[in-house]
């Protein structure tokens, strides 16, 4: 389509929201989902587009929680569908949880093409499709309270990527046990998760791999020590705290320059 | 379309977010510029979606070298003609400067579109549409060299809302006073830009039009002293800081409440 010049300092970057301008016109994505994606852009450009380890220790603890629930799902929308479908798949693969499509902006046509997508990238059995399994959750009224019966209704653990703060506070109220990926530490959704993974959803998913794949060697007491000690709220504040620093010292090198 | 419940806490952001796809719809707008948009919005909660001292500063300093200019310029692009048309026509009238259109993701189409959106709003001599006057800026790869050989190639001061660091770079280098409005502090926009305005645009063309009107009434040596003593780096830093200042005493606040 457009023609961006291989001379263009941030060429990659705009290659990869090439990428999600097709997913819209493939209809996965709807255009609030792009908005969505620009804002975690811009939080992850503040953070220096990489894993700080605050997110390490709660990815850590997120992979603890997935090892140890007995009932694990994980929550898809449009956006994570486009960037991260294979590694979902993988994810479900090595837990045994369940894929559920879970969308803000519903329509039959975009749960048809997510979920093509996801059975593309390997997972079999994509819940949240079938409307004889359709459930609500009471205490929401965007379309995110419609669940599956065999999924996020009785899920004991369930990962949100990129959602909204609503449905955290409300599968919270649940009893359920939230893990949330989204790069804005201080969004409702991250400020009610269980766990909150302030990190980029493409560079998360690798990473919880690899660490449930090291703490399956573990015992289950190790696990549960390490999913026990954790602390949201701790955690949250030391995001926080990087994140002015990392503010604080760039404009100081600023004024070094100047 | 979607429906959005009144009841939804963010229902205002949602709504305006919903005013920007129907842009895209009617193809106003590229994908693109829903993530550029989403990118802004980041950093307008991190500031606390108001219009801090330092970007006062700015848009102080801005409406002084409007008023001095000899051909003032306002670049507009698909984001621009969406929120902001009739703000820009009222700058235009009581500034006498010109409109261009210019866009990263150009196509005649969408010229058209956004040409037909500005003369609504007001705007008569719409620049940056007639192909006879096109001329190329020479530094720049991008689509965005094309000018308008009666405004940005012989502006003196350009007022680029919204748009890339390329551009602004290669504006500088050819001698112009531009003028940015970026609501990232740290984008090559911002850093290159002579005066660069760290706020949203639907904010600051008001607030601009009211400096100007004020302003106005001053004599040409005042005029002159608020314009020459206005120091854009160092504002920038001002703007670090505060980002820094806030974020920093969130993340105290909520360690209190926990």
């Amino acid at each position: 389509m457009y023609n961006i010049s291989r001379l263009h300092p941030r060429a990659e970057s705009l290659r990869s929201r090439e990428m999600l301008s097709q997913s819209l016109e493939r209809g996965l994505l709807v255009p609030q989902g792009l908005i969505a994606y620009g804002r975690g852009e811009a939080f992850d450009y503040l953070f220096g587009e990489r894993t700080i380890p605050a997110a390490r220790n709660a990815i850590r603890a997120a992979a603890a929680q997935m090892i140890l629930a007995d009932r694990p799902v994980i929550s898809v929308n449009g956006n994570v569908a486009s960037v991260a479908a294979k590694g979902v798949a993988t994810l479900s693969k090595i837990t045994g949880a369940d894929v559920e499509i879970n969308l803000f902006y519903r329509s039959q046509e975009r749960i048809r093409k997510i979920s093509g997508v996801l059975r593309d990238a390997g997972i079999r059995n994509v819940l949240g499709v079938d409307p004889a399994y359709q459930k609500r959750i009471p205490e929401l009224c965007s379309e995110r309270r419609r669940v599956d019966s065999r999924g996020i209704m009785k899920a004991d653990v369930v990962v949100i990527p990129l959602e909204d703060g609503d449905r955290t506070e409300s599968l919270r109220k649940m009893g359920k046990l939230v893990i949330a990926v989204d790069l804005n530490p201080l969004s409702r959704t991250s400020q009610s998760a269980s766990i909150s993974i302030v990190d980029d959803i493409v560079r998360v998913i690798p990473h919880m791999i690899d660490q449930i794949r090291y703490l399956n060697r573990l015992t289950d007491e190790e696990i549960h020590h390490i999913a026990s000690s954790f602390d949201n709220s701790a955690n949250l504040g030391s995001v926080l705290s990087y994140l002015a620093h990392r503010i604080s010292r760039l404009s100081t090198k600023r004024q070094e320059k100047s």
